[in-house]
């Protein structure tokens, strides 16, 4: 067996204990609402003491707002990577969503966390957001790239964004882990629909100089 | 002037109240959430005295309720009307989103009620989760309609109506009311998209047999 350096078992054993943190948050956040989950209950599903969990959290809120950096930190670190990779507009987009869904759905266990920051004070709410906004901007780059290059029909990149990322967004409202479809599914059938509507065909032309 | 029956005064009377406490509840609701929401705030904000709003509304959960009801009646009865008129499934489902957006951006002023069930008791939330279930077939029936007739690509319904309903639902949480894009610029972007999407052009019929 390979010996890991031993900074590099620390940094990686710190970010799966923090996506376990992360992941038990989000499912009792998820389960009862953000106001009647508990520091007790989420400490319990951690298998940790109350008094230790708020040795990492003070409150309530910072482990709301640890959760939404985190949640935006991963799918920000995917969507580089996605898109510096290879492949059209059309085909990092589609990889775009299927990465979303798959982290949002399946790793973090169904969680809004990334996208609900009502509760959280002014300072770190700015923060998340402009977290967020970077985050959003990858998407409306590649709607960008694709118009340009003729992939996607001339249309609005913000309104088409917001339209994807609400559509993402939305299935924390209603997919069901167990018994449902899969993130992959699910993906696939967005995806057809989502980037289908702003590809450049002769009908799309003709409606968009109409 | 036309006298109007004294039975239907009394109705519309009464029906645009009923708007005026939706609109203003979904306003608090939306703007400080519902948690931090005072019963005191919203009767201020509609001109009543907190006696008064108690005397219609037992409890802030009952507010939330009737929101809910009313709004997904309000929405219902445009849909009823749109599938029984004229026009191909396309054009339904445009008129459909359209209808959706303007009810909930400008006639309701940009509340989520009708789709936030977790603040509900258990038998409150089974019956809006009904009744938005009876909704949302609207725009399956609509897909299922437009798939039969050759408009549409085949593809799953459930799932295509579940990604319209996302980008729809999630309006509210980006849209300012003041200064940003009108519920129609809104509405006539993401018809394109979404409708354009599922639209059967050879490449969808060949991707969809693939």
């Amino acid at each position: 067996m390979v010996q890991k350096p031993a900074a590099a078992t620390t940094q990686s054993a710190r970010k799966s204990r923090q996506v376990e943190i992360l992941r038990r948050a989000a499912e009792v956040f998820r389960g009862r609402g953000f106001h009647r989950a508990s520091m007790e209950e989420i400490a319990e599903r951690l298998g940790m003491t109350k008094g230790n969990l708020y040795y990492y959290f003070p409150g309530k809120q910072d482990l709301l707002f640890f959760c939404q950096q985190e949640a935006l930190a991963r799918l920000t670190e995917q969507a580089q990577a996605i898109v510096a990779g290879r492949g059209s507009a059309s085909e990092k987009l589609e990889r775009l969503i299927t990465a979303h869904l798959v982290c949002v759905l399946v790793e973090l266990g169904g969680s809004l966390a990334h996208a609900e920051f009502e509760e959280l004070p002014a300072l770190q709410r700015r923060r998340i957001v402009a977290q967020r906004d970077r985050y959003e901007q990858y998407f409306r780059d590649l709607i960008h790239t694709g118009v340009q290059n003729g992939e996607f029909a001339p249309g609005d990149e913000k309104l088409r964004a917001l339209a994807i990322l609400g559509a993402l967004n939305w299935t924390v409202k209603w997919h069901r882990p167990q018994g449902g479809e899969s993130a992959t599914t699910i993906a696939h059938s967005f995806a057809d629909l989502l980037v289908n509507g702003m590809r450049a065909t002769p009908a799309a032309r003709k409606r968009a100089t109409s």
